[in-house]
């Protein structure tokens, strides 16, 4: 009953077994390999159009170096309050960016208040030297809370960049999830909404270690190769990314196990929702549940062996939750078994 | 017959094989795993003391984060005129750090000369604020051009850093082709001989991407701490350079690959030696040789197969090159295979 | 009637002739002259202890680099969401600081609320690499809109940082209409109180240029020698900033031009109070005083030559702002006359 | 008889009085004042053609903030090895530039030899992104060691900046000196011989703290806004800088006093050339004059009341330096007295 995040588990077998499938030989090193090209040929499939593509090691190097390359002197990043860029990542897009600073827009849920998110942007078009300007925006799909921006959001987001001259990246590290939550294709999701970068994240998914920037202006591709090699997130043996995103893409695995994940916090939702003892924050739309309940029974079922943790509690979100209660989190991934959902459910039935 | 670099192989049997058998269940993340305290504690046997040990996913990593722990406003980090951090990492040590500079020491075949090192440190010793200060001292172990430090000569660099209270780093991308080739212990060529912080490299000898600070000073872990999460190199599943490690280590497997590269590399280096067409530039020490020889059988011999890169001479090292002649650099690892060091030696015969 | 800002006006005539007094002969340069070593004593009679002093040449320098004084890696530095350092600045903090976050705490009136900042403070106490933890907490003393921190306030805010090991640094851009507002001693409002630096302005108080970064821990002097010249704001002919304190605190001009400053803010303050068309949107404690009055009264106004801005709403006070009205801005300073006061105060009569 | 530095004077008195002057009365700040843009329009008129102009407090942030402005992720800029911006300002280019790298090449008597720096700017021109590329040449005029680029000289550099598509600095903290021993304008000297950028020094001529870099491309002018906020550079009551650029071009104050400064050198170096005691160094071309002679006698100098520096010898010089001799640096300026020059002459005749 491990619900503490799909990053507790390892590897899905298919993508450790290419780990050795593509280990003997020798290939040119740093990413110019024939697996490393045939990967990134792959993306542009997937994407329906040609996409420059960059392995990097970690999400957060994906953000950060997606927010370097949109960065200006006095830049602001715009991006949900609670976001991971914002409350994860120790700083690091800051640190990459030199100084530049993340501007926390409001929203219900995880999700940027579009209207918030234009008088915000609003307050700094003026381009005041004291005050900074606007360098980018940034969104999370799916969101931190387990919530997923439709299309017509991210539309209505990405119009804002569009009117402000702003890029828009997409914090994907739950791209798969998102992704077959909508039901929607990975181009409609991204560049057709009038995204411009994605932080496209394999790790949580099935993945060991498999991250990627994609950028649908191929113009910044060459601006990009310095600004990974400076930080430090170019791999000699990118081969061993590209193996595991070639097992990840093969015959839609990222697609299952997403789907998979999916489905077990759905399962999981069921049994919180039929629960006297705890109940849903609200609905989960990815892989990701968000129940309240009291610290004592969180306590026994942890005795029990499940293993998930409480959350910050949310803006705006505090008055739903009583005394002697907390916010907890629960998180499917692509290893969680129906069976231990179940036996889950049966603890708090 | 690829001897481009020890980077253009994949991973070793045992290595990739270890991604598969650690892949299933779940394990806490972010390096809190049974795994990840396991390997750490094989570290500190490996150098027999308690160590710290912080793993990153790429030797420019580890070095640019082992220099940014020891940085101070106005800092200097001595290090080779020719080294990897100067010459091969984009400025990401100056990048990581801020802005603080690298300063090039002089010092025949890839080693720092100790005077030049004295000499240099000594001009900014009075820590004049116009000039900058010191801030650490940095070696490579094996060298880029292929010779090692011995023992009596890292105590001298050593007892230069402890005159002016600076840490020694050791960036030890090739750490294990120097140790076999030395004959010594981990621990004598690091803290009883003086060094501070260590990059520890495992991908170049074996592992898929594996690389390690290691720091004798445990109190600088804190600090590190988040020096690495900052610079995006906190791995979620870091259970996966912990699997690769584990295999590394066991059964002595990482000295094991040395030998054999070291071993490839003297044997490569006698066929030149005995060849009429080319000859060595200098008597190899670890994985690395470097050979003199007309560009016009360089490229036949590259379009019978072989794969090697032409190299920047060395300060000083000019003279010893003819026109119509260049220097090339060699190197073997641990999948090199003897028949093709063989194949090569018959074609320069 | 010009109200814009205290730095719109020049240099007090006695600050101004200084810079002829001294400009003849030769001096050591780069703050090791003797006017220099006169006007430090200066700073550690007025302070009533030994201080460093450090001139720089704007606030925000002073601002900045005492932030990078208290930084480590994920630090967080604790303002109000309002501050100067955060509102005006164009992210320099964070710039020279290398990325690490300002972090917004609320409060009325431009005052930090003590039980917010705790509760900030306690957030990021647990030291996780993830969140980042605290460096610094940093106040305006007056603050941006006007208002003083009082000395129980000032102690309840360093009680605070004391229990968590934080400097505690003063912004005090406006440091001496402050202190004649609270009627205290220098001393009393600043480490007596639990300030660890100051930013000591002098220019919107009678100087040209004169601001200087004042450490009340002397150890801190070494390293922030450094911090400044790496920041650029080392004066060669440092003695031009000395020349200009020197004459700010000779025979107490300094508190005579903030009182005189003071007096003229709560002069403009009576007038608006007596006004049937505009009102004071809080009690002014220094020499800034905020009005809330229609737009179109603004406009005539400015068209009769009176200069003023409107001010971006504090958070939380928009209610008090009827449609058809803004918040105005009005600040006094040492060149205001008690006639153009009069005179505006006619115009809103 | 202080010949230590340009910078131990205070300010021509024209330039002190200018601060009188102007002190009285309002007007906008940061830089949007009416003086402001009267001395703005005199740059404009200097240079024969538009420029932008951004004033800064000192030379090391014109020269850091210019490097800011050409600069690119794992860029290098160019620069002599014995610069000010690398042995003179703390790394102060690299921090602001978030640690990009200087570059340094060599050249007799403080000037860039053309063929190395042809030979250093076309290995970085691949772009490989290990070794990363050029972004950027700056050379100092007047030299560090009081010589002069010929107009030759600048254009055969410009001519590989243009080759390459690199902007070309010039660090001109003496570029008064320089001009009046070309007897060339200021056109000619700058952007007619394909300079981009100039840091406009005044401080070190006459003034007390007059610095301004100047944007020979003003489309450039935008981006820099924010590049000189962010580094806290932007003055408050930026006219306090035009005031004395206002008196240090007025009647052109600003060549007499180089031209005085650059006879007093003269003048000093026919004393030692007529000295049997000490021999001049090189021919002294601006307003630095660098002699070679016996300790002993330096100090009985300074026992007389001669105040001059030593300076590390030039890479390559050390020849010319006996054992009991070094290097002497005398710097003259505009209120050096031939009287004193005199005296010193007949220290040493």
């Amino acid at each position: 009953m491990i619900f503490s995040s799909d990053n507790w588990a390892g590897a899905h077998p298919r993508v450790a077994a290419a780990l050795s499938t593509h280990a003997a030989g020798h290939d040119p090193a740093y990413g110019s390999g024939a697996l490393d090209a045939k990967v990134q040929a792959t993306f542009s499939e997937i994407f329906e159009r040609e996409v420059s593509v960059f392995f990097v090691g970690t999400g957060t190097a994906a953000n950060a170096l997606s927010l370097v390359s949109a960065n200006k002197p006095g830049g602001l990043s715009f991006c949900h309050r609670e976001s991971h860029v914002m409350d994860d990542e120790c700083g690091a897009p800051e640190y990459f960016m030199g100084g530049s600073r993340l501007f926390a827009v409001d929203g219900d849920l995880g999700r940027i208040n579009v209207e918030k998110l234009s008088t915000s942007v609003d307050r700094f078009a003026g381009e005041n030297v004291h005050a900074g300007r606007p360098a980018a925006i940034t969104i999370t799909q799916a969101t931190e809370v387990g919530t997923v921006y439709d299309l017509e959001h991210i539309r209505a987001i990405s119009s804002i960049a569009k009117n402000h001259s702003l890029p828009l990246h997409m914090d994907g590290a739950r791209f798969a999830n998102a992704l077959v939550s909508l039901g929607v294709s990975p181009a409609e999701m991204t560049w057709k909404s009038g995204v411009d970068m994605v932080s496209f994240g394999g790790t949580k998914n099935g993945c060991w270690c498999a991250e990627a920037v994609i950028l649908f202006d191929t113009d910044r591709a060459r601006e990009f190769a310095f600004i990974r090699k400076r930080a430090a997130q170019l791999f000699s043996k990118s081969r061993f990314i590209a193996a595991q995103f070639d097992a990840y893409f093969e015959d839609g695995l990222w697609l299952e196990t997403a789907t998979h994940a999916n489905a077990m916090a759905a399962r999981l939702a069921g049994h919180i929702r039929d629960s006297s003892k705890a109940r849903l924050a609200w609905e989960p739309e990815a892989n990701e549940v968000f129940a309240i309940m009291p610290v004592k029974l969180a306590e026994a079922l942890q005795d029990n062996g499940a293993r998930f943790y409480d959350w910050h509690t949310p803006h705006g979100f505090g008055a739903n939750i009583a005394p002697g209660e907390k916010l907890w989190r629960f998180v499917t991934g692509f290893a969680t078994a129906a069976e231990e959902v179940d036996r889950f459910g049966d603890l708090i039935s």
